[in-house]
């Protein structure tokens, strides 16, 4: 297809897929003449995945370069894959190392030895809740850990169904993809259950004044 | 304190502060002459909040606007008091209203009506995860839900816990804040977690041929 079918089918405009083209995040197109490239289903695929991760769940530029570098260099091992695919999505992890709560979480989980970054990443997003004021205790992390687990196992099933992911690159980007765009599903569904557990917990509550810590 | 010990104070440049001042997300000082203004400890506490919601939490300026706003202004009920919190860090709910899928997994949780914004957030991520390729089923969105059920319940126990939740304001920034700057904590722990689930599936796996799928 040409380039304006291309625009037509992905509803992007032209412009912005020439700056992807540009950027190297979508590949060339096939030029059949001088001034005339073809493109075609794999270009309208690239560019929904592209406008996912940026729609869809806020990736910067440099973050959506890491995911699709990474679709066309996957690793050969499904175990590796994951790595990459979360480095992609994750961007440099921050320069702190795992500390007391998290080294005690990962201890009581029985999780063995856990990717350096995915940690840092843990460890950063702690310490931003704690400079918030909202330091999170062991207890308290062990409890999210948990249900992070129930997650996973959803998610690792989920890649095992899906037939695209059977080659490398397919495998990448359901991980990197899928995991992105869900964790906004994870969001909006703890704000729903938020809602539910404290309805159960206060439907008869009038007022604040009647919780006994009321200052 | 002095503007300039206020900017000691929370390591924030005083231009920012300004900037705050302006915004409106910050009150002014009380003016203890024509040209000097006095700080107190409650500004050096909403400027660390303003700066957990950025930089911690990436919340916009208008999220912040929001959540301050609440804060200033929170309702009496503990019931009501969630759901402003809610509104203040989602934002404005997207003009979908809940289908299907998310009808059938309310159904199955049990859970009693919901707010329609927060179910529109949620509709509104399922939309972007299925235009990105991966439509979430009744089934997969089931399981996500009983694990944020979990999280749920860690939440609204740390915010009985917290002796600064007991007034309807600090309740109001506990549940605004300590939720989204946990956020980022639930999606490290999923990608730790999803790690330790491919690690358990696929650890013998030297590559990605010996899945039966492979194409």
């Amino acid at each position: 297809m040409r380039m304006s079918e291309l625009a037509a089918e992905t509803e992007v405009p032209v412009a912005t897929i020439k700056f992807y083209l540009r950027e190297g995040l979508v590949p060339p197109g096939e030029l059949v003449s001088a001034t005339r490239a073809e493109y075609s289903p794999g270009h309208v695929e690239r560019i929904r995945l592209i406008r996912a991760l940026i729609e869809g769940a806020g990736v910067p530029i440099e973050g959506v370069r890491r995911v699709v570098t990474a679709i066309d260099r996957p690793p050969e091992s499904r175990l590796d894959l994951l790595g990459v695919a979360q480095d992609a999505i994750n961007g440099p992890a921050p320069g702190v190392v795992a500390r007391d709560v998290v080294t005690e979480a990962v201890r009581r989980l029985g999780w063995s030895p856990c990717d350096p970054g995915g940690l840092a990443h843990l460890q950063g997003a702690l310490d931003t809740a704690d400079r918030a004021g909202f330091a999170v205790t062991s207890d308290r992390l062990l409890a999210y850990a948990q249900a992070m687990e129930r997650v996973a196992v959803v998610d690792l099933d989920d890649l095992a169904d899906d037939p695209r992911a059977s080659t490398p690159a397919g495998a990448l980007a359901h991980v990197a993809v899928g995991t992105v765009v869900t964790d906004a599903v994870l969001v909006a569904l703890r704000r729903l259950a938020q809602g539910q557990e404290s309805e159960r917990r206060f439907a008869g509550d009038a007022t604040l004044a009647s919780a006994p810590g009321r200052a």
